[in-house]
């Protein structure tokens, strides 16, 4: 198991990509956003789907050289198709855009269908807490993977939400979850290490209880996170995602494959002046942070700090690589003549 | 116990605010707002708040006589300031505004600061749903009953959440609920009457976990719902309704009392023809309810779909009141000379 730089990571990553067929402006951003999640310790949207990517650009299910397409647009809102391009690309720009609209109109929303996997939400809206905007980007998601409330069956998917909240002199807030009790890269993360899930998860074939994580992939299925409140937020999400865009619900037969997605923006300025806002979300983070901990818990975190104090570490330290996420890549460089320069 | 029809309640209610001194216009909306929580089912925001809301009238803690005040607008904002009216007044102006804003502009945000308790948060998402717009209402609360994820202290409040989405033959979808994993009110009514709360919702005051409701008013705290999840939402949540409003987050010292509320309304015409949309929504619903129940459930039902099945039952069958919730309303129309015609 290696550990790289995450330099070291973008360029072996983009150069696969690039070696796959993608141009290199695309493989340079793609690989960027991978290795942030990485970075950030979320390695479940990290390196780890590259050699999904490389399968799914040989089967032509992404189009690398796809243009965002405008569908409909007003000076607050727009729908766009991403034509299967890579939804790092698709929701980079989808993001970009609401912002420009939030500039000028102090609210944006944006839509975006067929989108290819956009990995980790939480970059997009990030984008937009850097510029002083709150910041809020869901999808839905295939699979099928998760039942709703009162129900047992494989109806609804692990559909993710996040926002992100600009502060002053503390690090912006960063909600970024799945609606269900975790996301199904977490299963298979477990499966592959041969570790147990804890009790509440999923059930098995046979609707029972289980911590086995092999369960998910014999009939099993994930529970909503917190009852009818997360189902009712996957719900949500799989109608602003799925809907509203035109990308499809899941659970639909119109559904493809991907994310859509529905992104907002929210100009502090429109309500209170900026720094006004940040000293009060800085107090606010800073009264949380006082209070007593939990046993385990060595400090109250504010969301969004668990993920950048692993990226200081990793920036600092290095990435490690589970041994089969670096097998995968090595594989992949081989088959497309890849040198490798990370030992 | 009596069981009386939403009429005669709306009726009563109305003339014991009027006794007191509201307006009859206001005395009426706001009886009307609380008989609706009870005819949902959701008894904690209905009729028994009739007490409460008495008691902060007379130590001048609402101004049933103060007018929503516009404080700074643009085509798609508006920041109110609600000079503690009766919240169910300020929230269903706001909403208002917001509305109009959205057919104009295909999406708005209005805050409000120093609303009087707001109640129900659904009543005003689903005004913008009946309309054919998504609505969304959220608010920040005070208490500080609600501990931090990786936290025990009393840092945080049940901070309450809501959105509305319009289905076309099935009814709206409505998800309404605390990011807690109890409003402080479900506690209050199971130490009422004498029940233990579900395991998971409380910690006493030497952070153990109890079921007893009573130990949360001798210095217990609530969990928040989904550990981080629920906590991030929370923090969201006092961030866009106490932070951006003005109105003050509930664990600083600049909080006074009530909600800070923040809503937001989408223009589904901005994305989707709205027939196709709802066409979409009916359809995921119709397979989300097809599968399978868990054990203990009739059917898979949206969220909403209780609260409609038993206002439609209550609509036929009367309200069934708590001996305590009726004593006080007779306590109460005695003192203020409020003659009672229900039996």
């Amino acid at each position: 198991m290696p550990t790289c730089t995450a330099g070291q990571l973008r360029s072996l990553t983009s150069r696969i990509f690039q070696a796959a067929g993608v141009p290199e402006e695309i493989a340079t951003k793609v690989s960027s956003s991978l290795v942030e999640s990485d970075l950030m310790g979320h390695d479940s949207h990290g390196v780890i789907r590259v050699a999904q990517y490389l399968r799914d650009l040989r089967r032509g299910m992404v189009d690398p050289r796809a243009e965002l397409q405008v569908l409909k647009e007003t000076p607050t809102t727009a729908l766009l198709d991403a034509h299967w391009q890579f939804g790092q690309i698709a929701a980079a720009g989808g993001m970009a855009i609401a912002i420009e609209k939030a500039r000028e109109s102090h609210l944006a929303a944006v839509g975006i269908e067929r989108c290819y996997h956009i990995g980790r939400l939480g970059e997009y809206a990030l984008t937009a807490a850097e510029q002083g905007f709150v910041g809020m980007v869901l999808c839905n998601t295939g699979g099928r993977t998760v039942a709703p409330f009162g129900g047992v069956g494989r109806t609804l998917s692990p559909n993710p939400m996040s926002y992100a909240v600009p502060a002053g002199r503390r690090k912006p807030f960063l909600l970024d979850f799945a609606t269900s009790m975790c996301a199904e890269g977490k299963v298979r993360v477990a499966r592959a290490a041969g570790k147990e899930i804890p009790p509440g998860w999923l059930l098995d074939k046979d609707r029972r209880p289980t911590t086995n994580p092999a369960d998910l992939y014999d009939g099993g299925v994930i529970l909503p996170m917190g009852g009818h409140k997360g189902y009712a937020l996957c719900l949500l999400l799989d109608m602003l995602g799925g809907a509203l865009t035109g990308h499809g619900c899941a659970c639909l037969p119109e559904y493809e494959r991907g994310n859509g997605v529905f992104m907002m923006v929210v100009d502090v300025e429109a309500f209170r002046p900026l720094e006004q806002f940040q000293d009060t979300v800085d107090r606010l983070f800073d009264e949380v942070k006082a209070g007593p901990t939990a046993p385990g818990f060595a400090e109250v975190l504010i969301p969004g700090e668990p993920e950048l104090q692993t990226k200081e570490e990793r920036e600092r330290q290095g990435i490690p690589l589970p041994e089969s996420t670096w097998q995968d890549i090595v594989r992949e460089a081989g088959q497309l003549g890849v040198e490798i320069d990370i030992h």
